[in-house]
């Protein structure tokens, strides 16, 4: 790391403040007091609203909604992103927790629902929701990102849509439910059973081959998602987790888990999150999502309101273990400063970074990379694209660049 | 802590399984294969559900929501609870959060929303929603109890209502804002600013007073829950979060705070939140929730669904430092066995705990026992009114214990 800039240090904050930002109040003046001359809020003078069995956001314009990306010729295919550019912290709120569907969310009856498993096991076993209820549960704070998450800066012009329309694929939950591993057990796993192949109950019917270590490792089938049961359109009554890989592997609406010698090779295993390389050949499974940051504010859409302090705060994930640092560059790369991470920095979940800057008020390019905790560093754009050519359509994760003008607003650039 | 009940062990699980639970697939049966008698999923032969901006749990009335307690003499006073039976893991989603409202929920404009810091302070500063977003930011998943959680258990007659309905004034969110200190900082405290005066916005004009300390020590500001921006019925669009401590000091929609040498003996200070003890002395000021525990599952309103295996889960919590250790019995107390907690275990957060327990189908009492960092020990109920009288109204943190029949059914007892 180069040497540290001054424009970042958190002395630097304490010294000037966010001087100007906050209004001087008059002499003599009390808030709220009518005798003063200020206003009585009118919130003061009526009852407000009641209660709600079920809460909701504030019904505003200025309320983050997911932006939806639908393919009209095939009903309930499409996506629909995570606004990361509009929150704080790690946890993804429910309603806004990213989709994509194939064709479209199905509404599953959690009294006739069943999950089956067959194949090369001892003793093929058949369960309802009560039976998963009766065995042990764990909880896991993890994200969940759809392999083809950013894809598009495989396009040789960047995207000016705001950051989380762009990089939005990605949320993070606390999920709950019954580690995979327990249920293979009770079934009995012969020699050959080397490959689970996971299908759901929508009318795509997506179906995919996991090997079976990672399934004995860390796979979850989860039944709550942030404390409640997992929403239909996240998988209802219950979908895999499977830390850090893909979104496709983390089957929604499960149906079935065959073991097998060998993966089934469906459309999901080929067709689609397949990764054409340049020469014409294909990396195939490729499971796990890479180290990646973003900078979500400020972030394309957003202004900087004036020179002076600026909070640089972002999201930064790996699907090999933990965020170990993340840096910021305010001079496009020139130099590198440290962000703070903030605790709890978990496994396989997102990490908030925030890293303290002085805008002069010229022209800037901010970017922030990102190091996992073996080792590996998120590559600038250029060196991903020397490596994996321009065809590719899935796994994007380098270094992404905001340009800040003098007036304050902010672009996509490639650098 | 006694000798360890072999009906617990982990090992005991592993040998027994939950045997019976999961069915056994018939022989030469393929889920979903019509060729083999199977029946096709309806849910193959049609397209889902489209998208949606904003996403809700499954509309049904089995799905988790808040019970109402109002007032109906004074509009939008009551309160709302957190199923806690009904959820997993230690987030509780935004939309099932406790409410305690003393008047009805204000719906304040952002764009003409102000925050005053004045009274003992150098220089009186007025903020914005935008002044505010410029401050450095930080996260914090934590725990908001009322103080008068659980408070039917100073009655003398056990409560058989759903465990979330009589201890869910208790949920915990990521909270993200800005540190009330950096504002005071910046405001510049006068030596006599040993309070401060904190006062919302709604129709009840809630108004508080907080020994300085701890708002230099913990205290956010927070501006977003569980990532989103906070909601109205939880304070938009901004409210404090103290660590830790009584709900009623979390004031909702901010109005200002007023430096003062001494506490304000505001109603909310004095007539509410004071504990009246026995002898006719009272409690004031009492803001630290205790240590405290809780099995969610299995309890009051569930059935086992037959002996064998059974998963032990509860939540604990304490305003002191972190939870050390839980342990749970089932037979009244005479022996105690440690469960498991799940990771991450965070300060002044929600601890999820877990234990086996293999239930012979016999009368059982099932308690737990929470234990914090510092040592202090949840009490026994007899214990706690010993100590406390029985005119007490708030601060209620005995071990709970739950009484399960012969058929499976649970009731909430005194021990």
């Amino acid at each position: 790391m180069k040497k540290s800039n001054t424009r970042f240090t958190r002395r630097r904050f304490i010294q000037k403040g966010v001087s100007g930002v906050a209004g001087v109040l008059a002499a003599g003046t009390m808030p709220g007091s009518a005798s003063a001359g200020s206003e009585t809020p009118a919130s003061w003078l009526v009852p407000g609203n009641g209660f709600s069995n079920y809460g909701q956001p504030r019904d505003s314009r200025d309320s983050p909604i997911r932006w939806i990306s639908a393919d009209r010729s095939v009903p309930g295919a499409g996506v629909s992103w995570t606004p990361l550019h509009d929150l704080e912290g790690i946890i993804t709120p429910n309603g806004l927790h990213f989709e994509r569907h194939h064709n479209g969310v199905p509404d599953i009856d959690p009294d006739t629902w069943e999950l089956t498993i067959y194949g090369q096991v001892d003793k093929p076993l058949v369960f309802d929701l009560n039976a998963l209820h009766r065995y042990p549960m764990t909880s896991k704070i993890a994200f969940i990102e759809c392999g083809g998450n950013s894809n598009s800066l495989w396009h040789s012009k960047p995207s000016q849509a705001p950051a989380g329309y762009v990089h939005g694929l990605v949320s993070c939950s606390e999920w709950s439910g019954v580690r995979l591993s327990l249920l293979l057990e009770e079934a009995g796993l012969k020699p050959d059973a080397l490959w689970l192949v996971a299908d759901g109950l929508d009318a795509a019917g997506v179906t995919v081959s996991i090997p079976i270590k990672k399934v004995m490792d860390d796979t979850l089938v989860a039944l709550y998602q942030n404390g409640e049961p997992v929403r239909p359109e996240n998988g209802f009554p219950a979908r895999l987790l499977v830390p850090g890989w893909e979104g496709i592997v983390n089957v929604k609406w499960l149906h079935s888990f065959q073991l097998s010698d060998r993966p089934l090779m469906s459309r999901f295993d080929t067709v689609s999150y397949t990764d054409l390389l340049k020469g014409g050949q294909a990396e195939r499974f490729t499971f796990e999502m890479g180290i990646k940051s973003l900078i979500t504010s400020p972030s394309p859409g957003q202004t900087l309101s004036g020179p002076g302090f600026h909070e640089l705060r972002g999201l930064a994930w790996t699907g090999n273990g933990l965020v170990a640092r993340v840096e910021v560059s305010a001079d496009g790369g020139k130099t590198w400063n440290e962000a703070a991470l903030q605790e709890p920095v978990l496994d396989k979940a997102l990490t908030r970074f925030r890293a303290p800057w002085h805008w002069d008020g010229n022209k800037a390019i901010l970017k922030s990379r990102a190091y996992d905790s073996h080792g590996q560093v998120q590559p600038e754009r250029e060196v991903l694209l020397a490596n994996k050519g321009s065809n590719v359509y899935y796994h994007y994760n380098a270094i992404v660049s905001w340009s800040v003008n003098s007036d304050g607003s902010i672009h996509h650039i490639y650098t």
